[in-house]
């Protein structure tokens, strides 16, 4: 079915635009909003159900294969014009098309989880381009999974799609409702947890051996990890700083410390 | 001298703007501008002259001997309301302090750098916070100097700036005007340049000895190095991907690669 919509101020219009900006209202509906043609394929492809597409006749023309993927496994179609699509677009130049999903189950058990596999904690991580990055990297570097904790910023907020080039559809990522509680059942069951901390006289990563069951964890850009956190761990680690900066951003230190372990792992 | 600016039309208002939107006329003037108090007295201790401060009450009131070193060292001081402040900030809660700098002298000759240094060459990165979180990261873990091609962004772009965490003032930085002359200078003096490409066929970036002079070459966001450049490069070097993402993003990947050559490098 294809509807018409002709005003910004259409029911369905504020609706999306309520999706894009309030977590939670994301997290009522079990929602979330894609933006651009690679990103909405890429959530297809990873199973997210596809709930309504809005595209404008451009888009259409230009990619016709691809948008009709995307058209006939949608429930609600909408055609709109580049006016509507723009007021309802994060970009500047918008592509002409978005959709609305529903949220994937990313609620793993930790009790389920793979013992041998290698993993990153996420302590409130702030920025969505950090939290995107992290995310991508971490599958660029085949991480088993991710562990978050709840006051991270939202995963379906829209510049963490963006950042994360669709690897939020594809990574394993558990969104913690207790961080420290999770971090206690994976050590219970061999995991062996690293807290990251700029601290020169913390042991370096490079001393430490990846080849188990292991995690490293991120804390807060502007605190870093809690106190709390730090003591529920098997160890602290550093990343050995030559130069001046005070630390390196959030998101640099996490990738270095994901490569690090799964270089190590490696051998 | 303390000079009163009551409009937002006022002409140095409009200069401060020009400079902000406008690399050209950075260029023209030799001149740029720095927001927030941190960055401000970052660029004043690493030796930028500084030509004028703007600041408000409030600011002068939370930080007064702060305020006061900027101050002292400035050709021309005005206090603003929080309005005008305000007009000429990047940021969303403006900080209350903005100075216009000197342009540093960035321009060092590639025939007299320490022929032992490990260094990174950057080709026409577009993207204003990879280029600052690159800069960032070299300090960070003490590379010697950068080498960046005309066509990348400018590093006086007020959030390369910001995501640099003041690194711009104080790593050495060449821009240079002819990137594949400088590479075949340096290697003339005895420098190892290796291409990093996204390449599952390329050597991985762990089979490399990083112990002598030598450099990493990264490339733009969405094109990777030119073959022109990868032609003159010694060899080409990949970060080995496993999952499924098409590639890092280029910040990270150029901050895994220079941590593999300081960590490699110190053995």
């Amino acid at each position: 079915m294809n509807f018409d919509i002709s005003s910004k101020d259409n029911a369905r219009i504020k609706y999306i635009k309520k999706l894009i900006s309030n977590k939670s209202f994301r997290d009522e509906e079990r929602r979330f909003v894609v933006e651009g043609l690679r990103l909405c394929l890429d959530a297809f492809v990873s199973a997210a159900s596809i709930k309504e597409v809005y595209y404008t006749d451009a888009i259409c023309k230009k990619f016709p294969e691809k948008v009709k993927e995307l058209v006939d496994s949608s429930e609600r179609v909408y055609k709109v014009s580049d006016e509507i699509l723009k007021s309802i677009s994060e970009t500047r130049t918008p592509q002409g098309i978005v959709c609305i999903c529903e949220k994937l189950d990313k609620h793993f058990d930790v009790n389920t989880i793979n013992i041998t596999g290698k993993f990153v904690i996420l302590e409130d991580i702030q920025d969505p381009a950090n939290l995107g990055t992290i995310l991508r990297t971490a599958e660029a570097l085949g991480l088993d999974f991710v562990v978050m904790s709840r006051n991270c910023c939202d995963m379906y907020n829209a510049k963490v799609l963006r950042a994360s080039m669709g690897a939020v559809f594809r990574v394993r990522v558990r969104s913690s409702e207790n961080l420290c509680e999770d971090i206690k059942v994976l050590r219970t069951r061999g995991a062996k947890v690293y807290a990251a901390v700029p601290e020169n006289s913390a042991p370096p990563v490079t001393s430490v051996d990846w080849s188990s069951f292991s995690a490293v964890a991120i804390g807060n850009e502007g605190n870093g990890l809690s106190s709390e956190l730090v003591a529920l761990c098997d160890k602290k680690v550093t990343i050995p700083m030559l130069g001046r900066a005070e630390s390196l951003n959030a998101g640099m230190a996490a990738g270095i410390l994901m490569w690090e372990m799964m270089r190590n792992s490696r051998g």
